[in-house]
């Protein structure tokens, strides 16, 4: 099933957008029109939602004071000042729990599966949010730090009870066009039928184009290191601060009411 | 920023496939082209994803016998049987684990940040996908039983440790068109600048229109009961299974090798 003559077919509008996409990071200060940001986030509320309950909310900040506490809850990266448009995405039970409460209804929705279940919602909404963003000529970012962060930022949009952020993007008029990301050979992230494991070879054949780039080498010589994945254990992802924002992360989820697991 | 005037905007075919989206449970035989299929997840594949890592893996399952046995672990739903091809999107460290091992690297992802950076991840992925498939005129339909039954689905498809199912989609050619399925206003679920938490009655404004369709009153009478929100508290999400699928999941993701967060 996985050959290289992906070329032979004819993109659409709909995969010229997906096949376009690539991460801003400048933009322009140009606002964004209502009418189109309207449209973008109702583009978002179209995406499969569970038993359609919607449980999730968008956080829609372009306000400069609160663009400026967000900045600094994500790491101070520069994009998130630049950016006209600030979106939150958040698991949310509590607006449904309430509707239950005010028709008689006894939610039990504050238990890890509720969590997990919002925060599909919310992130499936995300990406329809950004490729509409995108059909409109906007760029996009999302900011992984909404995860190791995710205690402040809930403090900063004043996040009740059954709310926890999972997803932010930043997003405006575009300011680069950057090249194209790789990525992995196909065959590399697929399985037919079952999981097939991965040999060593398979492992090397994986990861040769990527550890070839140019961009590769300069990482090793910027980072002093021996390999690229040297470069993700030791310098980017270490341990020690996923140990961290784990247990911050699991305490946030406990704080917002969502492990309440007893049977 | 909320009006009613989404309608003065042209789609584009991006929109226009996003705005068309409904979950299809009826599907003709008609088999899926591999050309066409490799594309689709292809387009998962231009998702954004932490660090450019793609900890995530789509398994693809087309084998009748295997299909038969994820309908059953998928509370038996005949769509399951029905549709040529299903996919099971996962949260996956183990081939970047593999990875940095075989380089000299200590990989630190067997924690619960890496796993839910891993389940972003394969989200983002699951939705370029489903948008990528209805584009090719092909329909899907998530099944939210991926979560209840991860780990029978894990047996199944034999994941190694270091992968946990987050998204399951079944595809094909739609055997129905069915009706859109309402919405919530969409100011029911954005928030400007910081999040607004809801009187009681903005609750009852956001739910009055779902609570006037024919369909809740379908609903009401089916299950006997007074309110919709009981029909999701007492009938389709209770508490007892919320439980029980929490502490399901939480023991797959533990024995995954993702609940290592000692400081």
């Amino acid at each position: 099933m996985v050959t290289g003559k992906f070329n032979s077919l004819k993109h659409t509008g709909m995969l010229e957008t997906i096949f376009n996409h690539r991460s801003i990071r400048k933009y322009k200060s140009d606002p964004i029109d209502d009418l189109i940001m309207n449209k973008i986030v109702e583009a978002g509320t179209r995406a499969s939602t569970t038993g359609n309950m919607q449980v999730y909310s968008m956080v829609i900040t372009r306000d400069e004071r609160i663009r400026e506490k967000l900045w600094m809850a994500h790491f101070r990266q520069d994009m998130v000042l630049q950016a006209p448009v600030h979106i939150t995405f958040c698991a949310d039970f509590n607006r449904f729990n309430k509707w239950c409460l005010q028709r008689n209804a006894r939610p039990g929705y504050d238990n890890f599966l509720s969590f997990f279940t919002a925060a599909i919602d919310a992130l499936l909404v995300s990406q329809n949010v950004v490729l509409a963003a995108e059909a409109h000529g906007l760029g996009i970012c999302y900011l992984g730090t909404v995860i190791y962060m995710a205690d402040r930022i809930a403090e900063i949009l004043e996040l009740p009870v059954a709310v926890v952020p999972v997803a932010a993007i930043v997003m405006g008029y575009p300011d680069e066009i950057p090249e194209m990301t790789d990525r992995l050979p196909l065959k590399g992230v697929i399985h037919k039928e079952k999981y097939s494991d991965y040999s060593a070879e398979a492992i090397n054949e994986i990861y040769a184009g990527k550890e070839a780039l140019e961009l590769t080498a300069q990482l090793l010589k910027e980072n002093n290191k021996e390999t690229l994945a040297q470069v993700f254990t030791d310098n980017r992802y270490p341990r020690k601060d996923n140990v961290h924002f784990s247990n911050r992360f699991l305490r946030l989820i406990e704080n917002q009411g969502f492990m309440n697991n007893e049977e």
